[in-house]
Parts: structure tokens; sequence; C-alpha cells
């Protein structure tokens, strides 16, 4: 699983830090979530292949985290794609699109399938046979989303040498595989565990942003790998948290240790502060296991 | 007269290159012309005071000219603007702004003021003691008009010794400048030519961009001083300048020669090319005098 981070800054885009957008590489998808001004530039720069994005993730409607959406839309229509595009946000979000395509004549060549949220409560939202995504319903002025991106459990790997010891024939090692016990011609049943490994364990990444400090999103995290949890301000602006229904660095660590993930990646940084190792800092008097997210910046898992 | 070009290159934004957007300084106002996707970053880059733009002329609704336009809207409220905001561009601009405004439940708190334009003959947009600005309808794909910014004529300046020769009293000097003759008290007329001189020629420009070849545009534009004309393609692309109404480099010049224009300035290029070097060598076979726009360029006049 790997994570490219395209922009984490709240607010407007600037020369030096762009809105929010990322790249989540996981099971052969690139899932793009939300799309600020100038996410296709960043694309480009970061050389992420625009083809092999086919469903895009858009938490709210707030500039910040998708007026970059008409461009990359209207973008993939000139480079000639063809393939369907799946856009998952709020409702109005495909009121909003149609209308600035409708405007420059510019229809895309290429299905463009809008999946409108408008839950409160988290759904299934994609599934394959490799990954699936749930939202989850966060806390902001606006009707938000976060989403939670699951790999499945893998199949249990053949210890061949435990395999070798028995008189199984290959055509049963896929089912072995699938977790079945083996049972033998003479009807002795030889343990999955015995002829086994755990697979792999599965990664999850949940992406949650933006957000007043949310606890009731502890339970539906827990045992989650790898949370990007917004922090736009620090405690000392805490008063200005609450207002904006935005999260601190501090609160982004309480609900990491308490739901337990492994990594917590901070991001979506006011650009008030100059230097954003204070947030690391603050964060981790609360939870070890810190990252702070950085336009360019990749996470690899 | 100064123009910052923020953008200058057709279709998607790249790394290197961005969509169209430019600034207009005249006569104390800073005229904002197209607004592509990352224009705001482009104006933060070039260091140009946004909160000295209240005119915003917006050509047509294809995205690489007005992408930009909601983020930059946005800003502004961020940025604490309270002075009315401007903006003129075809009719569905309103909607459109509107629309992606109130998905975010972000209105601005200061006015923002649509002057929907639906014409398809020349008419007068913008008008103060200064400056006027009328439109340029265009041959594009869809309705686009280009915009022609024009100095009123200057008073005259007095010749001071020339009318220290005879006894007029200061009360007339702003008669005089204005363009009257003196009237002595003897009853004698001293000839306005006498006691002035012409005051400096007035600066004017014109943009006319998108648009196919238009010789149309030879008659609205005769005299004018300082002309921008896309040039999407070169001489040798011309079947796909006509496919898409847009120009070429030599059917710019034409125009710019045909109009009796002093300076031809091309934009607009089709990132396909390189270089844009040629763009100047074919046109200059056809008009002398002819610049090249680039991101970051700054004329003065």
């Amino acid at each position: 699983m790997k994570l490219h981070i395209l922009g984490c800054y709240a607010a407007t885009p600037r020369t030096m830090s762009n809105p929010t957008s990322q790249v989540l590489e996981i099971k052969n998808h690139l899932f793009l979530i939300d799309c600020g001004e100038g996410t296709q530039v960043q694309l480009r720069k970061h050389k992420i292949k625009f083809s092999r994005i086919s469903h895009i993730f858009i938490s709210h409607l707030h500039g910040d985290h998708f007026f970059g959406l008409p461009g990359l839309i209207s973008t993939f229509r000139l480079l000639g794609r063809e393939k369907e595009l799946h856009i998952y946000g709020p409702e109005g979000i495909k009121e909003a699109i149609t209308l600035m395509l409708k405007l420059g004549k510019s229809w895309t060549n290429y299905p463009l399938i809008f999946h409108e949220l408008t839950k409160n409560s988290s759904e299934r939202i994609f599934e394959d046979d490799k990954v699936f995504i749930d939202t989850i319903p966060l806390d902001h002025r606006i009707y938000t989303n976060g989403f939670l991106f699951r790999e499945k459990q893998g199949e249990r790997k053949l210890n061949i040498e435990a395999v070798k010891k028995y008189p199984i024939d290959q055509a049963y090692y896929r089912k072995i595989k699938t977790g079945e016990n083996a049972v033998l011609e003479d009807g002795q049943i030889i343990r999955n565990e015995e002829l086994t490994f755990d697979p792999p364990r599965p990664w999850s990444y949940a992406y949650c942003s933006d957000t007043a400090f949310k606890p009731e999103l502890v339970s539906k995290l827990k045992g989650i790998r790898v949370m990007y949890h917004e922090a736009t301000f620090l405690d000392s602006e805490s008063h200005l948290a609450k207002a904006t229904r935005h999260a601190t660095a501090r609160q982004a660590a309480t609900i990491a240790r308490d739901a337990g993930v492994e990594t917590l990646i901070l991001g979506h940084f006011s650009t008030r502060y100059k230097e954003i190792s204070a947030f690391a800092e603050e964060a981790e008097s609360i939870f070890p296991g810190v990252l702070l997210a950085d336009d360019g910046k990749q996470f690899v898992f």
C-alpha cells in the first residue's frame, strides 16, 4: 500500500502549498481522494499515471477539496480517455460538474458515473475481489464523509513442506488455501493450521478530513492500520478548531490512540503555521508513531 | 499600461505551462482577464496585489479560461475582502459560480456582481472617467467575447511659456486644458493650439482569445495600439485551427497588419509545440513587431 500526498494544506492554494488531494495505491488500484485546485498539475509533477485512476472520492464540497475536479475531468477528455470514471461525493456534485461541462459544451466522451452520498451512517460504496471501501461520516460545517479503504483477507499460504508429508493431490491445494482441512483417502483429517501459514495481514487506510474532534470515530476505526486525520490547528488554537469544525493535532492523536491504529498521518495544516513540526510534537505526547503529510511526500507501507 | 501574463497556453494546465489568465494594469485599474485553473497561485507567484482586482473579464466558458474562478472568489472571501467584485462573462457564469458557492455554504461576504453577456455585437460594458471597455465578439466553438480596453483621451497640457505671454487668469487654465480657446479682456482670441501641447496618445489593448480567423475584427480594431491575438497553431496545422475554431500565427498577424496595430502579442499556444519561437517567425513574415507571451512575462508600454 502506498499513499501519495499531492496536497495537504487547508484553505487556499499557494505557491508552496497545495489544497487537499492524495492518491492511495492499494491492490493495483489508484484511488484519488479529494481534488483541490491544481490537483492535475500535482499528478503530473509526481508522475502518477492519470489513466490508472478510475475512482475519485470527494469528502465534501468545500473548494479546497473539489475545485480541481472539473479541470481533471476535462483533461481526461482531452487525453482521449475511454474507460469509466466513478465519482463518489456529496449530493450536488453531479449537478455542479455537469453544469460546468454543459456551459463549455465539453461533455466527456467516456462514461462519467456519479455516486452521490447522502447517508449519515457508514455505508459500503465500493467492493471488488480484493478491496472494499466504506464511508466514514464526519462532523464538519457541511455534509462530509471520510473513506475507509480495506484490503480483503488474502488466501492462506501453503506450507509446502508440511503438505508433502501427506498424500494430498495438488487438485486440493486451492481448497486448502481457502482454509479448509484436508481429508485423506483413509478418512484422516489434517487440520488446516498444520498445512498453511497465515496470510499477510491486510492493509487498511482511514481518511478522515475535514472533521471536528469526533470520538465516535474510535469504534469504527478499531484495528485500522493507517489513519490520516486532519489537524488543521494546534491545541493553542483549539477555540478556532471548535468554531470551524476542525481538529487539533492533540485531538487527532487521541482518536488514533483510542482506536489503536498503528500509524497516524496528520495533514490539512492551516497555513498560519510556518513550521509543521509542532504538529508531530503535540501528537506524539499522546500517540507514538505519528507521521506528517507534506505535498509530494510518499508513504510506503 | 502594463500587461502581466499569468498563463498563455491552451487546454490543460501542466507543471510548466498555465492556462489563460492575464492582468492588465491601466489607469490605476488591475483588470483580470480570464481565469484558468491555478490563476490564484500565479497571482501570488508574481506578487500581484489581489485586493486591487475589482473587475474580472471571462471570454468564454471553456475550462482553461474559467476553472480558476470559483477558487479565486473563495480566496477573496478568506482574505476578508469587503469591496465589490464585478464579473463579466457569458450567460451561465452566474449560475455556475453561485452553485459552487452554495454547495460549500461559502457565500461571499463581499458583493459579487455578475454582468452576463449575451450580445453578438460589440457593447460597452465598463466606463469611468479614465477608461472604457467594449466587448469584441469572437468566433469560437461556444459563445466568446474578446475585450477592448481604451484609455480616454487625457487633457491637453498647458504650454506655460506661451500662456504667460498673455494676460490670462489662472482661473481659465482648466478650460484651456479641455481644448477651449482663450478670450482676452479686449476680445482678442488666442487659439488653443498656441497655448497647449497635445496630450499623450491614449493606450489601448485588444484581447482576442479564443477565436478562429475573423477578418471582421479588422474594422473594430483599427488604430488600436496593442493587440493580443490567440495563435494556438502554426500554419502547418491550419486544418486543426479550422476544425477547433482557433487561429494560426499567420492569421493573427494578418489581422494585426490589416488593422494597423502597433504591437501584436501572440499567445494561447498549443502545448504540442516544444518551442514557441516558430510562432514569432511565422507572424513576422507578415507583420513586424510581434511579441510572444509567456507565463510570468510582463510587458510595459
